[in-house]
């Protein structure tokens, strides 16, 4: 950690202080600022009010020599924080042009015209740095008093994000200066172990030590493990890193994803091309969710030929040939069924690996022998076909991802040799 | 809102302002202090730092009177917030009897012997009342300064909530009395206008009131409208809510999803249950995400039949019949084949409505003529087929979302007789 930088977070917006959302805003800038060494004292969020944004700063920058500030910059009267920022400098806003055409610019770019009102939005503190917005229109600006730093950025994620570690932090470390050492971070994805039993397994390897710090971030439906590790040279952070990247690795082979946040999808979509092999799914529990992963991934179309969402029975029967009996005599939630539909995908799709999913997500259409969280996997390719049975209860958007995500892990672990899990015929 | 009870929010935890958790009791809490009728100034923060816990509670008592705290009541070295309230009243903590004995039944009750460690969980500020904890182990408790009051909680949330209900307003009510106004809250679903826009249109029926408050949540692709109204009694608040909710559904008639937070999903399954039709998808651009988006929906199956997530060319023929002259001809990405996906996702379902929608998300893919961004829409029923195109260009995952939010109101507009959006051929 850096020893003469110490921050603190400050959000705004109605919307926060009365719970009506989720801010995760704060923990993705305390991610940020951790992974640069920079130590936390504390977070706070007051509402869209002129003298409470102006009390909350007074406050906050009392207490750390950097703050960063979200939310506030929209275009409505709402968004009082540019202005807030302004009073507590005791200065008025002015229209900033730079960044007045670069939201025009934008604008023409998305082929529409500038409402009036996102003019507001280059109104900055008049001693402010503009810190310009490439993935929106309402640009940051950072403000300095007695020495001490603030960062304001609008509050949508994807935009706050980027800049905060691309133009923010650059900024932070021109201006104050700050620890010189080399911050390196990495994040795992695990999926298949719940938190507690990834906790035990790694206990002994997730101790805070000065230059690493393992954190546990669940993202349902997988964990992210995050390492962040440090060290005075880049030789030696990077040494940190890998030798922590070993540990996990040797300790859970099965359930590491990737190392890199690579997700799933994209670890199917690499593992296809790397095969040259083509994919077609049948889904039916999962209502097209898999495909809506896979396509998430550019360029995936090489390798994914579609899907056929068979909701019902009859388009189990007439577009993938689900026979008649199968459907009679074991039901649509069936190892068969599973198995008819993976074969009848690989054909319809003409491609060399047909994936199936069919099950209950519930709340209703369960049974004693088949409740509500039971589903099938089926697996088709040249040469064989399978399938897997799991039963993984849960409400029904629970039920329907982890349906994705196991019919997605069993390719993935099947192209890396790994054991399949579920129940076999 | 109440005109004497103003409240803060403190949350205490390393793991919080570390970013390694994301902390709901914040919104947990601010949603039950307003619908309570309490007004909320802000909330924040700090690490379990004895130093900081004192002066954050020093921040907020002086702000707000009435501050609700949870986290840090554990029973281990880290937990530090019981010994810190003491030190903020200038006072030493005690055991208390009667709570230890408590946590001693609790652990009987759960078969297990305590640990010496949860006696910790029993050492209150001597002044304190205790709040105890029905739900768990560590009780809560409650000090008072200069007239000011700060409830304590455990930071699990499921004790955490039931005791702030049930045993810490109470409390409050009778300590600090407050008012007897009774609240009413609801969420209008608004698509197809940008937050600017929408606060341009009701911008003179959004100015706050004593009672009527409106807020703005961007949740792409919608915005979510939320109205906060209150009278002295139900039959008022109600008049006032209904008043508010006729004036937005004047101002934009057909941009009103829903008025009680219902998802378009669910919207459109409702109209097709109401018109008595089955619908079939053919997705290409989409993935499978209008798909994924109607089984969100428990009981889409008796509406929704399928979806044929036809990404490749020879999909879009061999399974939806789009003619190979309409491909070489006009493109995948066209008028006619949009037409055709929808009329052959309609036959390959056997139902009454087929909806198609096939563009380019990006990255690559795009042309001068059929830039990114560019989709088409098909709807197909008994009586004719129509299709639009649209252009809202952006990022891959963007332009899959709006499409498919796109089609789904396109055929919510079609079963209201609403003007249909896009460009016709």
């Amino acid at each position: 950690m850096s020893d003469n930088l110490s921050a603190w977070i400050l959000t705004i917006g109605n919307e926060i202080i009365n719970g009506v959302i989720t801010d995760t805003n704060r923990e993705n800038i305390a991610r940020e600022l951790r992974s640069a060494g920079i130590f936390i004292r504390g977070m706070s969020s007051v509402g869209d009010v002129e003298t409470e944004i102006v009390e909350a700063l007074e406050c906050a920058m009392g207490k750390a020599n950097l703050t960063i500030v979200s939310g506030g910059l929209g275009p409505t009267e709402d968004d009082k924080t540019a202005q807030s920022a302004a009073v507590f400098l005791g200065q008025p806003v002015e229209l900033n042009e730079e960044q007045l055409r670069r939201i025009q610019d934008r604008f023409a770019k998305w082929g529409r015209t500038m409402s009036p009102s996102n003019a507001k939005q280059a109104m900055l503190p008049k001693s402010s740095i503009p810190i310009p917005n490439d993935y929106g229109t309402a640009p940051g600006f950072a403000i300095e008093r007695s020495n001490k730093h603030a960062l304001f950025f609008p509050g949508i994620p994807s935009e706050l994000i980027p800049m905060l570690r691309h133009q923010g932090l650059p900024l932070v470390w021109t201006r104050l200066g700050g620890s010189r050492k080399v911050f390196r971070n990495k994040t795992v994805i695990v999926y298949g172990l719940s938190e507690s039993r990834l906790g035990e397994i790694l206990s002994d390897i997730s101790k805070d030590a000065d230059n690493c710090h393992l954190a546990f971030l669940p993202r349902f439906p997988v964990i992210r493990l995050r390492i962040d590790a440090s060290g005075e040279n880049e030789g030696e952070a990077n040494r940190v890193m890998s030798e922590k990247q070993d540990q996990i690795r040797q300790r859970i082979p099965e359930n590491v994803i990737s190392e890199d946040g690579t997700p799933i999808e994209e670890v199917v979509i690499r593992g296809l091309e790397d095969n040259n092999l083509t994919l077609t799914l049948a889904e039916s529990i999962t209502g097209g969710l898999m495909g809506e992963m896979l396509t998430r991934v550019p360029g995936a179309s090489t390798t994914f030929m579609g899907s056929i969402v068979s909701y019902s029975n009859e388009m189990k029967k007439n577009i993938l040939g689900v026979s008649f009996e199968t459907i009679g005599r074991w039901g649509a939630v069936s190892h068969e069924c599973a198995r008819e539909m993976a074969v009848g995908a690989r054909m319809a799709g003409g491609s060399s690996v047909g994936l199936s999913v069919t099950g209950i997500a519930g709340p209703d259409g369960g049974s004693p022998e088949k409740p509500v969280g039971t589903f099938y996997i089926g697996l088709s390719t040249e040469d064989a076909v399978i399938s897997r049975r799991y039963f993984l209860p849960g409400a029904r958007n629970w039920v329907k991802t982890l349906a994705a995500m196991q019919a997605l892990d069993l390719l993935r672990r099947s192209f890396l040799g790994l054991r399949l899990h579920g129940d076999s015929d």
